[in-house]
């Protein structure tokens, strides 16, 4: 791994340099402020730091302050004197000031300004939520020298251009608990996120404890459930960091759990429903008929709705594909009496409805685009997940809605569950150069990464929504113009070890995974194919929801493996140089990493086989090979025309999936082959 | 660290070799089974497993089952057809038996009988916790060839040799909350372990809700409790897993918090107490005269013992030097008038009313062993932690107590937190060579390892506990005669790496600290001096209790470094090898050790300084320049009179302690100098 990472080094020196001079700047800061002004002066760290907070009712403020210090304390070994902050005291060299406490509304101001001088640090804010954002923000401002660490020396004045910056969890198809959802709401703070989005019930499982219809959460699922006190204890935990949370009740589809307890809710007369096992869309769809339905969801909204105070309740709404509704005469009936000409208006009828329950408890009714219907109110919220993917034009259904009426949140762009590249998301620009007339663009609130959780359990999740999700937090809090994504990659990689510090588990469970497939035995050469391969992607992983059920090993090769592989973006950079102008440096830095390729199938082979390590044996065999092959062309500048097929058939090999996985430089070898039969090709 | 892999696996190899022979078995199973008989019929593992239990109310083993399933296909990456469970099914090829639901009592039956043939598993138990304890023992099976997985052919019969086998965990000092405490009563129960006792109030904080005096939680402390709900949910967790837990509330010493919220019970008048924020033996005391006092403590255990619902209490009552009780004129009257000598007497008095207290909810008292006075009853369970180091002979107060009449549990020799070998603790033999009565043998319920908490926080306290409890497990499960130290730790090692895969974060977060201190730079120069270094013993770490504070940084080099560092066990065992029977085989790993520590301190130099880093740059550098010299001296067998006087000063610094750490291989590097000066020293 030396030469690995002395390449690494090298990479890094580069694009700092290189992107340094984009933005003016080497710091780390993660979403990016609006306005930025860098001072020479440090604000040095000792033991004697100590913050102090004026402002009324400063319980977030206070703790924010007692987590700022610990984690200062634990990042700098500093042995502080004071370890709680301090009211209204002058003798402080870290003041906090703000005016009010925020609702955690939309409404809220979550501004502030931030100045470190060399003997003191001022952060003013309106509200305690922006002064956690502040806080936030110095944190990312540590570094050290030879001397000691210190604060950068900046003045920041800062505020969102999006008001609803979300992540969405989706908790039915592999239960999150508690502390996962915790440890993502530190993380999702770390980068100034204001909505957590509580994906609750699905197909698979209804995970919120019901006093009155008990069933649901005994029935509808695994057994595993949040309890309301739980509920409320999250709440509480997410409104001490900023956080709204957005419940999920998906209906009237998505509906298995529920109707596997109280089938008479279904559509489906005398049916039994089990709670499902595996991915994907399914029929079970409650029944928009008949009234005990919508005295049922009044009664589980009525009860549900104390628990989780943000004015918005998500009703899902997405994905019914009206085949119970179609094979029930009745329901057949009912539509043609109500004029309702197709499925589609069924569910906005439904749909209506529910928007007169929610109002009654003072909720606005949020969901999945599909429930955007010419009849259906504008003062629902259009939760946009269908993009150009999907069939729309440019901007999905966002624009669309936003153009009906609609205040929206766009999710198409930020499906993390595809595993995609940080770079499509980054790039996911919500309006991009669509003109909007002021209340239009006011109704765009911001968006949501979306974790569907049908391929990642407790013990993985995090590497599936970190570090990308903060990407997606910058293009939801910072100017449109901050868009360089060199700059951001740099940025990202010390904001993922920072995540690890907070408690996030993306980067050592990788290795865990490893240390397992091998029974605890030499995993150095499992990490070097990991940092090359990548899980399949957007669903291809999991073809049809059929091979994975819920209970399935999420420990496989797959799972430790995540997407913009380390080794494989390096490559893949210098391969692109390289080939637009070859020189020795690049050539240099590609040798290195096909020497070690080479040499791994030896170090693999050394693992005592286990069919979940075998697996990747062709794999390493071909990588070895077409390395092996390579060096020398490379060096010498020539192929033979036999070694020139054998390579075409390593290459071949290694285009397959293995293990659920795909070969990430697999394109670059692609190029550099064609590159050498063009150029080194000897007959 | 190829070379480094390379030694650890031949001496594995010699170990297992060696050891296979003491006890005829290359199994990892632990606890050791009283009785076992190796077949030769394996039980090959594939998606057609599946379970079936007979027995009535199967909830424990029920949802021990379904872990079990899951652990099992995350293990070995098959995908299983049946993810749950079945009830009394003829095709189920694992059959699970059990005749009644145990109460969760010292009562309680946990033997079982497993046999695991070629194309079925019985697993019999009389309870249902024996039969959680059998699927235990089943995982522990698990192997695996070229073929694929399966169970190693056995037939089994085991029973513990003692029915309380305790961890417990000091909440106080620092909080650790429920997932730290969920994760850590699974890892006891993959070991057999059934008792946890939940030190929960101390100086530092008092981390239970109380309804009646809700400033305990509110004031006494630093904010983090658990709520009368999560005890409840830990309590369920722990009785799913066949674990009693035994509730602490230490009285009438260790009560700083207490008095923090409730001044008007102390022995000092008007005094304001300020809740501990270092660690050691403090002055506030309950007033053992005051009516109000008792009326306190009846109205809190009253609200308290609903939510234990184990028989035992443990009241504490260590540690109380009085102080303030010679202080307070009204308690030395008080005193005089009832005829209490001593301040123990006085005390003794205190436990007294607190039993007729206990008695009345139904509760026994358990106290550390200051509460056995003369006077005290015998129904009180004595919990001995003070042995041959406190000055008492060997047995320690358990033996002592046990004949006085009371019952009986041992920590003493149990102190994880001191952080000794694991030799130490293994051999901590409960009786020894005593001669007891039969009724003596059985008031020796068992014993518990104690976890406290000065210097551990949530993030590193798996490292403290696991995997030396496991050894602790085996020694009150197992039968005395097992006791082969290096068969042990041939088997530690593999239940070390089990525990990992349980979800303990005993090994990943080592690496996470180290990339910490460094900012994320390259750490394996770092993980070389972590494997020979070890944090310094027995208190001698934050001398006095005042280095540390509950808030200081608990993210340094020594957090990352644990007992019994691996490298440093190869290497000091290779040098006694090698100094007994000089032979080129020991040699050559002896000289590929010193190799790698010299090399190290280049690649240690690359490291960007930081304050944390640079306070480990004397020992990396004196360590390189002990190994440069050390090599040539035994390749060569000689040094010069100039050159060894360099090497006793490199030495000479490589004694102190660096970082709170003592280098691990320093009697070894003393052992080689001293062989030196007699065999090669050339004038």
């Amino acid at each position: 791994m030396k030469t690995n990472n002395s390449i690494l080094f090298i990479l890094l020196f580069i694009l700092l340099k290189g992107n340094a001079q984009d933005l003016n700047s080497t710091l780390y800061l993660m979403p990016w402020p609006k306005e930025i002004k860098e001072t020479s002066s440090k604000f040095n760290i000792d033991r004697n730091i100590s913050i102090s907070i004026s402002g009324n009712n400063q319980d977030r403020v206070h703790n924010a302050s007692i987590n700022f210090l610990r984690r200062l304390s634990n990042r700098t070994g500093i042995f502080l004197n004071q370890g709680f902050p301090l009211v209204d005291n002058a003798a402080a060299n870290i003041k906090i000031i703000f005016d009010k406490n925020a609702d955690l509304s939309i409404e809220d101001d979550e501004s502030y300004t931030l100045n470190v001088y060399q003997n003191n640090i001022l952060l003013n804010a309106i509200t305690d939520i922006g002064a956690i954002r502040g806080l936030e923000t110095l944190l990312q401002l540590t570094n050290f020298n030879e001397n000691g660490y210190y604060f950068e020396g900046v003045s920041i004045k800062d505020s969102p251009r999006f008001v609803w910056r979300g992540l969405m969890i989706d908790v039915a198809r592999h239960f999150q608990p508690i502390e996962v959802l915790k440890r993502n709401l530190d993380a999702m703070a770390s980068v100034k996120m204001n909505v957590f989005h509580w994906h609750l019930t699905d197909d698979q499982g209804f995970r919120v404890e019901s006093k009155i219809y008990p069933k649901l959460h005994k029935i509808g699922g695994d057994g595993l459930y949040y309890t309301q006190e739980q509920i409320k204890d999250i709440v509480n935990y997410a409104s001490n960091l900023g956080i709204r949370v957005i419940p999920e009740f998906d209906v009237p589809g998505h509906a298995t759990a529920i109707l596997a307890a109280y089938p008479e809710f279904g559509s489906v007369d005398g049916a039994k429903y089990s709670v499902e096992r595996n991915s994907g869309v399914f029929d079970p769809t409650l029944n928009p008929i008949k009234d005990e339905t919508y005295t049922f969801l009044e009664n589980l909204f009525s009860e549900m709705a104390p628990l989780f105070p943000d004015e918005y309740f998500h009703i899902g709404g997405d994905e019914n594909e009206g085949k119970h509704w179609n094979e029930n005469e009745d329901i057949q009936v009912f539509k043609k009496e109500h004029g309702l000409k197709t499925n589609h208006d069924l569910q906005t009828y439904f749909n209506i409805k529910l928007e007169r329950i929610l109002n009654k408890l003072g909720k606005k009714l949020m969901g999945w685009d599909e429930i955007m219907t010419p009849n259906m109110p504008t003062t629902a919220v259009i939760h946009s997940w269908r993009g150009e993917k999907e069939g729309f034009p440019k901007g999905g259904t966002l624009i669309d809605a936003t153009k009906n009426g609609y205040s929206t949140v766009l999710s198409a762009g930020f499906y993390i569950d595809r595993m995609l590249s940080v770079e499509h998301h980054y790039t996911s620009e919500p309006i991009g150069d669509v003109k909007l007339t002021k209340e239009e663009r006011a109704r765009i609130l911001g968006g949501e990464a979306t974790m569907w959780s049908e391929l990642v359990t407790p013990f993985t999740i995090d590497s599936r929504i970190w570090p990308r999700t903060a990407a997606i937090a910058e293009r939801l809090w910072s100017k449109k113009e901050v868009n360089n994504i060199e700059n951001m990659k740099y940025r990202l990689k010390e904001v993922s070890f920072r995540l690890e510090e907070l408690g996030m588990t993306h980067i050592k469970n990788s290795d865990v995974i490893l240390r397992g497939m091998t029974n605890n035995q030499d995993i150095s050469s499992l990490k070097i194919l990991r940092n090359i391969c990548e899980p399949l992607k957007i669903y291809s992983r999991n073809k049809g929801g059929t091979e994975y059920q819920t209970y399935s090993p999420f420990t496989l090769f797959a799972d430790a493996c995540i997407n913009d592989a380390e080794d494989a973006v390096m490559f893949n950079t210098e391969v692109i140089k390289y080939l637009n102008a070859p020189n020795k440096k690049s050539l240099d830095i590609l040798l290195s990493h096909l020497n070690i390729w080479n040499k791994n199938h030896n170090a693999f082979s050394q693992i005592k086989d286990n069919p979940n390590v075998k697996i990747l044996e062709e794999l390493s065999k071909n990588l070895s090979e077409v390395s092996q092959i390579l060096i020398p062309t490379f060096s010498n500048k020539k192929i033979s025309r036999d070694t020139f097929t054998s390579l075409q058939e390593n290459i071949k090999i290694l285009s397959k999936p293995f293990s659920d996985t795909e070969l990430a430089i697999l394109n670059s070898l692609n190029k550099l082959v064609e590159y050498s039969k063009t150029n080194y090709l000897v007959n």
